[in-house]
């Protein structure tokens, strides 16, 4: 399971965990400004009695194109701009749902769960259903399970649901999101409250009449 | 384009350069026991007057699960096993070609090459057409420039043909085979001479009447 330390990602270890499964997390440390997911991941693993995640590193630095990896200002209180975002990573959830590929096929499991969902989407192409259907279809042509007729599948729970229908279906199976971290620009530990991230953020809590535990700045 | 150092990915530049595309080399470090495939890269790519390769690291022992990553003996002399050999790293191209992939979205390259062949495959999953043509569908889905409708081409130009025919086919363009490194298991930089790779890369110079400057210790 590919685990950011984010309000998505928790959810779905939630629910693979109460669906029988037992999640194995991996978490990326690819250049990014902000540390504190790698802590997050860790925290809600740890709260879940899950081990701790496996992190894989890779350097998007050496890539480079991305509002999340370079020098590029994160864009605040924008809700409306048009086409994919600057925060967009190149090719990422290719490059991580690969690794979890590779992972897999080592550890004999067939069953690989990412949080992407039609909301987080909002212009990244790599968050889209059928994106997650030609990865599983590739994931089946390029590994030993998927040639010898054992079939992987790629998860992605979260889907087709709103971030507020996420929050409330997390907290029914007692996710504790003040342990998640969603911002794409923190200061000094806290939430900014104002980039896309946090604002999805926010109004999910509130449409879903659910507390927000996050402690944001502004 | 993916650059191994090996003889099929040497043959790909001469090709990609002849057909009028400036080739830019991606090659990884993916704790491959021996670093000297690194050393033939650059060597290919500066006797055809093409830049450096640029080097991305991947620590594919995290993962394990390979004779190439891991401490598990290459196997010698065993031409006849059936199934997908000890030699496969899980999900090796998948995770090659989403580099290049992000590597070309940023770059705003469309075309991305890749020496995979069908003799090569012998029991490798991700070395199939089946494999080239379902990852560039998942390009066009998973990128920027796919969505918006500049498609992103994968080609594997040598997917077709004997090693014999990659052979002639290189010496036509010119290719230096000497600073190329076939070699699974080299002692003191000379090829065994005896692993599955070495045995391929005789057998195809002898095929296709081509002297074969390759140093093997046996």
């Amino acid at each position: 399971m590919l685990v950011s330390g984010g309000l998505d990602s928790a959810t779905v270890l939630a629910i693979a965990k109460s669906d029988g499964y037992l999640p194995h997390a991996l978490t990326f440390d690819y250049g990014q400004r902000h540390n504190i997911e790698l802590q997050a991941a860790k925290a809600v693993c740890a709260s879940m009695d899950l081990p701790e995640p496996k992190l894989i590193r890779l350097d998007l630095r050496a890539v480079g194109g991305s509002a999340l990896t370079d020098d590029i200002d994160v864009p605040k209180d924008e809700p409306d701009r048009p086409g994919i975002p600057v925060t967009y990573v190149p090719a990422r959830n290719t490059l991580f749902l690969s690794y979890a590929l590779a992972y897999a096929e080592v550890a004999g499991a067939h069953d690989i769960f990412i949080g992407v969902n039609a909301v987080d989407y909002s212009g990244y192409p790599d968050c889209r259903p059928e994106f997650v259907a030609a990865f599983e279809r590739l994931a089946n042509l390029a590994t030993r399970e998927g040639v010898e007729g054992r079939p992987i599948h790629i998860h992605a729970p979260l889907i087709e649901l709103t971030k507020a229908e996420i929050i409330r279906r997390g907290s029914a199976l007692g996710v504790d999101y003040a342990l998640t971290h969603s911002c794409y620009d923190p200061v000094d530990g806290k939430a900014c409250g104002r980039c896309d991230s946090c604002r999805l953020r926010r109004k999910g809590f509130e449409a879903a009449g659910v507390p927000d535990p996050t402690v944001y700045t502004e």
